[in-house]
């Protein structure tokens, strides 16, 4: 498999490790979402100073407000901080040339 | 760093390792997505019969028709592809359990 691959076959894993913690095994509900966050991004919780960070999380990604969040709607967090980090790697690569 | 971190590192180092091969690091040209795609995607590329599959899928995502893209614009097909692979997923785990 290529890095790629692996890197888009993490993704999918990790969604469903923590969307089957209930039985509604493909979707997240907020206690899941709110694990992922902790486990999986903790640099990025730790940078928030919104206490209910995860409560406007869920609110911007559930689309069709049904309290739960299945992968399409999950993807944008993690575009999102993509994004993000790619504008600082970007820039700390500037810095580095310079 | 946490599965969901690395898999984020993972996106933006295989796209700057191909935006890096020409003067400009910070894009993709046609030249440098079929690198890309035919290196870290082959068995999409394989699944795909149009021959002119770059082509088509540097127009879709070339969003400011400047012939190149940025991460931005590159993401897209990483999203496109991640929910094509989260629904076989879904579907191989709901015959698994069976």
């Amino acid at each position: 498999m290529t890095n790629l691959e692996k890197s888009m076959e993490s993704l999918i894993m990790v969604f469903h490790h923590y969307a089957s913690e209930d039985k509604d095994g493909k979707t997240l509900n907020k206690k899941e979402l709110k694990k992922l966050i902790q486990n999986e991004l903790p640099s990025f919780l730790k940078s928030q100073k919104n206490a209910n960070v995860v409560d406007s999380i869920m609110k911007d990604l559930d689309q069709n407000k049904d309290d739960k969040l299945d992968f399409e709607e999950f993807i944008p967090l993690v575009v999102g901080l993509s994004m993000a980090c790619e504008k600082c790697y970007v820039l700390h690569e500037k810095k580095g040339t310079k």
